[in-house]
């Protein structure tokens, strides 16, 4: 007997990166944070929160941050909606859509948690396989019908990035919405707002964890059509986003100065680790993101991923097809990645 | 064409109560707040805070405060889910537990965010009436065979308390789960934690938005045996808790002597308004919370309502049965009861 859904019992959990204990110290490189710390504007804002505000509930739209992304996005503030990081956001889109007879589609490999929305709503999923190259499988994701059809872009855990056309035409051939989730953007080339302003079934989610450096604030927002919107919020918490991350996220994302900046150094240090680690023999997929995909000379990405933990230094190792010979390795400082550098040329001295 | 699933579509969003513009100074006693600021220890923790910790996602069950909450309550850690809120703790259960055929079930009337679950879940409601009383309807409730039944206690809008031994009677005679939310106890006179230690159906869920003055924080968690909340663990997002969240409310969690000194001034303050309203001619139900749910002597709430919205005090007025003739009122400072009995009294003389 058991208080649950059947497809609850039979679901296993997402599992998330590996946290170090407290006053561990290791190099963590693992779950694709950002090795910057915020802005300093947010930091600011954050020293500046009068805490006696906490006793008031928060905007239950995140009013002051939503603000601030329509200001910078130059949208209205009805095409945004806030989330308590891009994960609700993912959430709610598969709560608001999806269901039996209504399939959760994505292309395969992706970030495990589409994956998850899918089992929970006992929607599918229908997983699309990407090619070698991690081309974008439109025909295939087309004749899946998804009701729901997330495509992380750039992607997770391949780093690679498709075309707006491709979107474009997959989004005008879906019957269901496209879910274009640019947790990476900030360390892309092109982005698809266009592609949210212009088709009625597309849905943008962006997040603050990556690119701002706030992945503990847990912040992240929707951009699509206000009427796609007003359905989604009637699925959503009735104050989902805390006081302080609307806040502090506001003055993070009024900062794009320093973003810019902070991610054009993480891009120049994803260009030095990608040719030392070519100069090792490993092969590394071109990322648009801020992490590489690479491949060990010999294949034998388990045992790479122990022996680097046991030099206390972190990595993905995903025990998947199309993974399992790889490992995802986070961009950090340049210490950072010289030393995980080091750790692999001696590796294969031994 | 529509991109929802058709009980999306024929739902409406729950409203929270009105919010003041920013500026706007108003007497707001419609959403149970808490007058007065959080622990001093909290906003030592939230001054302490290092800002730079944002750059890393949360510990993903929000090591900090459980083993706050553990330590406190004298439970084990496996005994508690940290959540954004109680609500997200209300969302998580409805979405593990229930579905079509798997019916969410509660007595009537209640928080509503409970029915948007069902709407959500496709999963009835089944509403149970209580009595003029309020006193629980078990058999009622045990009758309708929820997967999921919710139970407030203190009850909200009524204010009112049920015994252990009925939701004792309730929770053995059920087949699902029964959440008892005690979103309030911290001005009750007793508690369900031995239910829920005992009883293998029993989620208590708890928040730091009332006793703690943590609105704007959005931390609540729930207590059950480890099996259970294993099952929900599935349904949570990875990292739902944030990094200041975490810290602060642990903080505010350690500092019980503080809390229990402010639910005491809410609750002096409760006999106080109850007796000048009762003066004045309203009946007020015996509370246990802090508020009151009152009725003015000729039943026309609504229209008091507005007469003190115009008076820019805030309280809450339900258009629905059982609830059309009264109005909630949030217990505030001695000043602000002091404000609103004296605007009622101008109202009864106008």
């Amino acid at each position: 007997m058991s208080y649950f859904r059947d497809n609850i019992d039979s679901m296993t959990a997402y599992v998330p990166g590996a946290q170090p204990a407290a006053g561990e110290t290791v190099i963590k490189l693992n779950t694709n944070e950002n090795p910057y710390p915020p802005s300093p504007k947010a930091l600011a804002a954050l020293g500046e929160f009068d805490g006696e505000r906490l006793c008031r509930y928060p905007h239950p739209m995140a009013g002051q941050f939503r603000a601030a992304v329509a200001s910078v996005l130059g949208i209205g503030e009805g095409w945004i909606l806030p989330g308590n990081g891009s994960d609700e956001l993912i959430v709610i889109i598969a709560r608001a859509c999806a269901g039996s007879n209504r399939p959760i589609v994505y292309p395969y490999p992706t970030f495990e948690f589409y994956l998850t929305q899918a089992q929970i709503e006992n929607a599918g999923p229908i997983q699309v396989s990407f090619d070698d190259e991690y081309n974008l499988p439109v025909d295939g994701l087309v004749a899946a019908g998804g009701a729901v059809t997330y495509v992380a872009n750039p992607g997770s855990p391949s780093g690679t990035a498709v075309s707006n056309d491709a979107l474009s035409e997959l989004a005008e051939r879906l019957t269901g919405v496209l879910v274009i989730d640019e947790a990476y953007v900030d360390f892309a080339e092109s982005d698809s707002l266009e592609l949210a302003k212009n088709c009625d079934n597309v849905i943008l989610l962006r997040t603050l964890s990556k690119g701002y450096s706030l992945a503990g604030l847990r912040l992240g927002y929707a951009v699509a059509n206000p009427q796609l919107l007003d359905g989604l919020a009637k699925v959503k918490d009735i104050y989902n986003v805390d006081c302080i991350a609307d806040c502090v996220g506001a003055a993070a994302f009024e900062d794009q100065a320093y973003k810019i900046a902070t991610a054009a150094k993480v891009n120049a240090s994803r260009a030095k680790l990608t040719s030392d680690l070519e100069a090792l023999g490993w092969s590394v997929l071109p990322s648009q993101a801020n992490f590489v995909l690479v491949r060990p000379p010999g294949g034998n990405a388990q045992q790479v991923h122990q022996s680097l933990k046991d030099r206390r230094i972190l990595v993905r190792y995903f025990n998947s097809p199309k993974l399992d010979d790889r490992l995802r390795i986070t961009i950090g400082t340049d210490e950072q990645n010289a030393a995980i550098i080091g750790a692999l040329t001696e590796l294969k001295e031994d």
